[in-house]
């Protein structure tokens, strides 16, 4: 066995986030899967080992999805599975994919992020989010995700001033850049004026706090280093990989400012890349409301702790910025299709560090970040990649 | 980093299959965790690195399920997300265990296989599982599990000449063993006059021929060959690994009185362990229904193509014979907690191997194999285990 040390991406797809009547599970896969391999060199879909497929099974209709989407993305016989960490399903994909390389297990690998979400109706899609809370000592209390992101708001107001006027511009910021990305379910701008007089969803978060469930998929070819250089001219590696799981139920957690898996997982990552937080040029952070990245920024060491609503107020996550996040507009404007949202940030990540991320480029960014939260916080995968 | 050449199995444990109404899902999960735990030699729960749950979670009420069992169990602040291939989820997190400690990126793993189902319906799980085949193409028709594996069956008859009584010959085979197994849900025998005069599911299966919705869950703890030898003294090595896909839809299968995945991943397996199907001294296939574990005897090369019913018909599958198959009881006598029944055949094999399996042991085993089918074929994991 060669020793593998290191880990790229050779190939990236995303398809278009939103309402996608047009499309079954298995046709969304394919779109990014198609680009992926043709925006690798000399890439045949046959020289492809294996297929990870991260997608929250129950949303779906059609059971047993990595079965469908390898036999339409024309994968069969290949070996091929699904993983599932709820909202960062996507992540543990890649976490996957990136220990089959590694352990020299498969030369190749295709991860596809996918979901569709809109065939259910909110009341359904709600029903369903509250059980990826613990079940047993808080959902069958009536507890839903913005309900459980509400209480992060509202202790994060308590503890360090945190004012929803911060929120807000987390979602002004994220609407801005999302209406530069063509794959973006919303694709506005929005004012801190308009998001305040929104509807409330549940105190403190008003409507334009919350990402909206979408259909979607993105997709990432990974290989070991000496297949990479062949595949790519310009291949991205993963330098840093963090994985940290915390309490489900918010009960057992040591407070409800911060997300313990985050900080976990996020030292990990700085420690096997040997970087450091402001080393960072380019992040992708959680964003499923606006509090979490505002929470991001401080768990990531971004800012100090209570810090974050300050660190959004000075524009230090704009590009131009201390260290700018979501500069592809984030759950917030792309959308969250939960299996396709980790896979979604690494292939942002992926365009930034090669440069091709045109109108919305971070200068010269060649370390980059993915930050994708299960749950309410009982997973995060950090991954810190460089060009 | 070091070259990590073997991954080994340390740790095993198997909780009681059947009616678990006494259990929540996170305790049926911790029950064999502990155990495995137990089983290694000076293991703590904290040197453990990493979690992988095999499960499939739509049938559970609680989901994120590797976030509750994960808390429950004690291993936050770890890595943790679960793997899903239908009834071969327990094989693809054994696989992801094994990746990750080959890679070197986690030192110990815990697997843990687990599922519940005796809370819903027999309606419900038939609804649910009838949409692990093709939903577009074949469940809407109104396909289901025991219909699908009734072409097979049928087919089966009619290419080879294969009997009802021979498929009755594998339910009297695996009751027999599963009533010297205090884990099974069934522990009686039965004969094949009674199996023929049951009630008939889908021709040509009776119910006997059918394998039954369980709850339960089995653990094994794997990690690298450094490790190994510390934490016990007779640790147990995979030394072949396949893995494989195949056509989701029947429509597209070549033939169906063969499992085309099953069929490579075996051959993946030998071709890694440098054994011959003739060198195999246990082994566990997914006898689903017992036209299943006929076709299994075929696929992995146990016998020729067609002579599966005859196999049987000689006791070649029993102990003494050629090739011991499902020695345990198989899922036909355990049950099938789907989730849970990769990782149970591995605790299995492991016991065989190790000489503890009492009175249903193998004589002098020194090189077991597991089959794990999922959906209807779509996916199979063959792993070689050696002592």
């Amino acid at each position: 066995m060669v020793e593998i040390v290191k880990v790229g991406i050779v190939g990236i797809g995303h398809g278009r986030f939103g309402n996608r009547n047009d499309a079954t599970v298995q046709e969304l896969a394919f779109e990014p899967f198609k680009q992926a391999i043709q925006d690798a060199k000399n890439l045949r879909r046959e020289d492809i080992d294996a297929l990870v497929v991260g997608s929250v099974p129950e949303y779906h209709m059609q059971r047993s999805l990595p079965g469908v989407v390898a036999e339409y993305v024309g994968m069969n016989p290949k070996s091929t599975w699904l993983t599932e960490a709820a909202c960062a399903s996507g992540s543990a994909a890649i976490r996957t994919a990136y220990m089959a390389v590694k352990s020299g297990m498969h030369d190749i690998v295709a991860v596809i992020g996918v979901q569709k979400m809109r065939e259910l109706s909110t009341d359904e899609i709600l029903a369903l989010m509250g059980r990826v809370g613990d079940v047993q000592w808080e959902s069958i209390f009536g507890t839903t995700f913005p309900g459980y992101y509400a209480f992060y708001a509202s202790r994060h107001m308590h503890e360090f001033g945190t004012t929803m006027e911060q929120m807000a511009q987390i979602a002004v910021k994220n609407h801005h850049y999302g209406a530069m990305n063509p794959n973006s379910f919303f694709q506005k701008e929005v004012t801190v004026e308009r998001i305040l007089k929104s509807e409330e969803v549940a105190f403190p978060l008003k409507v334009f706090d919350c990402c909206a469930n979408a259909d979607g998929a993105a997709c990432v070819i990974m290989t070991n280093e000496k297949l990479a250089k062949k595949l790519n001219d310009s291949p991205v590696w993963f330098e840093g990989m963090g994985s940290a799981s915390a309490a489900m139920s918010l009960l057992r957690r040591p407070n409800l400012y911060e997300i313990p898996s985050a900080v976990e997982a996020g030292k990990q990552a700085y420690k096997l890349a040997n970087v450091k937080p402001s080393d960072i040029q380019v992040a992708e952070v959680h964003d499923c409301f606006t509090i979490a990245e505002i929470m991001a920024y401080e768990n990531l060491g971004f800012c100090d702790k209570g810090k974050g609503g300050k660190f959004i107020e000075d524009k230090q996550s704009y590009i131009g910025g201390k260290t700018p996040v979501n500069v592809d507009g984030g759950l917030k404007a792309k959308g969250h299709p939960v299996g396709a949202t980790g896979v979604s940030m690494t292939v942002e990540i992926v365009k930034q560090l090669r440069g091709i991320a045109g109108k919305r480029q971070v200068p010269d960014a060649q370390i980059g970040l993915t930050h994708n939260v299960g749950g309410i916080g009982q997973y995060t995968f950090v991954n810190i990649l460089r060009r």
